[in-house]
């Protein structure tokens, strides 16, 4: 990745994602500010997933939603095109990914709302921050991600089961990252599991869903959070005529800071 | 009020609602238990209602929202029948109050959308628990009540000014009063304002807009936090076909613990 790119300010990155100059993965990118997951939906389907948000706050904590029609979001960044400003979306239709692309203004529609939900590097910037250094952090490696048993709590047709993520922490570190997660209820918060992989219908650890197979060190314990992926199996289920989401890993970049997230 | 009343259970006192054997307000009822705002709207406001308490957290906590057609909530009690159990509704016709009532069950219509929000008097439990003992809480008064120059953030049609509800606080405990309250974020949270009211547009604090007049005295704070009453503002400003609401000060007495809210 380029030096240039690493010290650019959202509103470059944006405007790098938007001309097509940068279509990477977003993690490690304008560091200190929020990245978002993106779910858009038709005006028909936004009531029941909004609900169901609400009922999942977990893996599906809103930073905001836009008005019908609107593109250009209010509260998480100025002069930002939602259609444009991501490097890949995915667009599902009736629930199967159709195409993953790098522009979506000629799918978004007069009747379209869009979802921006906290995203996990919010946390894990948090944890760095404390002296918590998981590997797959340190080396810039997407954490192994699992298809847990918890189930989500439906709204509507949405429901399915909860993705989580997983990071390795050292034992004697575990309590100090959950606390410091915590304070961040809109970047999924404190852990949903922390220590039983089987309690939470994962039979494997060592093989996740997503994501390299690797291996647990004697003194780690796996700690398990929700995930952004969550909606994408919610909207598989819930089969509507069409959806876009990011793809994972290609997140939006907003101008809101982590800090404010911290309650 | 009847001692054995004081020492009901929240499903004994619903019962005694139900049955129009009660039909008072509801403050110092159930303590320990959550009590609740309701606003009740058609399908089709939903979504625009939705986004409004989502975009207005601290005037509008959502406690629970139930599916379209169900007046048995879920998450907040068990056997609970929202269209009775309220000893007092409001009935809303294109924004303009139209009847207070005290059973609902006939204007319950089968797309009818349910949104229990948190309510002040778990926080002003916290505050009491906490030594905090405002005068007006002691003496089982009502707060007074104002609209505030606040802007809520609009959505949809719904829109409006910040209702806040203030309480005098000795000046010793005014920081440890917005600690205490911060902590329940799904009862209004933290106050919105504290010491200047002219700041928030009240330009005589000792006449609310509603509740009795009454002096400040000089060491206590003013301290203002979001009231459950503003979404009954933002529908007269949305003026939507119909809408059921509580009567202020007639709440939903919950089977959920205060205790659970707390963060």
């Amino acid at each position: 990745m380029e030096q240039m790119l690493l010290g650019a300010s959202p509103a470059e990155l944006r405007k790098r994602i938007r001309s097509g100059e940068f279509s990477g993965p977003t993690g490690g990118l304008a560091r200190g500010h929020v990245q978002a997951n993106l779910v858009v939906l038709p005006r028909a389907w936004a009531f029941d997933f909004l609900l169901f948000c609400q009922r999942n706050p977990k893996p599906c904590p809103i930073l905001e939603v836009t008005n019908p029609g609107q593109y250009m979001p209010l509260a998480t960044a100025k002069d930002a095109d939602l259609r444009t400003d991501l490097p890949r979306y995915r667009i599902f239709r009736n629930g199967e990914l159709e195409a993953e692309v790098t522009d979506v203004t000629h799918y978004w529609t007069d009747d379209a709302v869009a979802f921006l939900l906290g995203c996990s590097f919010t946390f894990e910037a948090a944890l760095l921050a404390a002296g918590i250094r998981p590997w797959e952090l340190a080396a810039g490696q997407n954490p192994p991600i699992y298809i847990s048993n918890i189930p989500t709590v439906p709204a509507g047709l949405f429901s399915g089961r909860m993705v989580v993520s997983m990071l390795p922490i050292p034992a004697g570190q575990v309590a100090r990252a959950a606390q410091v997660s915590a304070r961040f209820p809109r970047a999924h918060g404190g852990p949903v599991h922390i220590g039983r992989p089987k309690a939470i219908g994962i039979q494997d650890l060592m093989c996740p869903d997503f994501g390299e197979p690797f291996v647990l060190k004697a003194d780690e314990v796996p700690v398990f959070w929700a995930c952004g992926v969550t909606p994408q199996i919610a909207i598989s289920q819930a089969r509507p005529e069409w959806a876009i989401t990011h793809a994972p890993g290609y997140m939006f970049i907003a101008d809101m800071k982590d800090s404010e997230l911290e309650e």
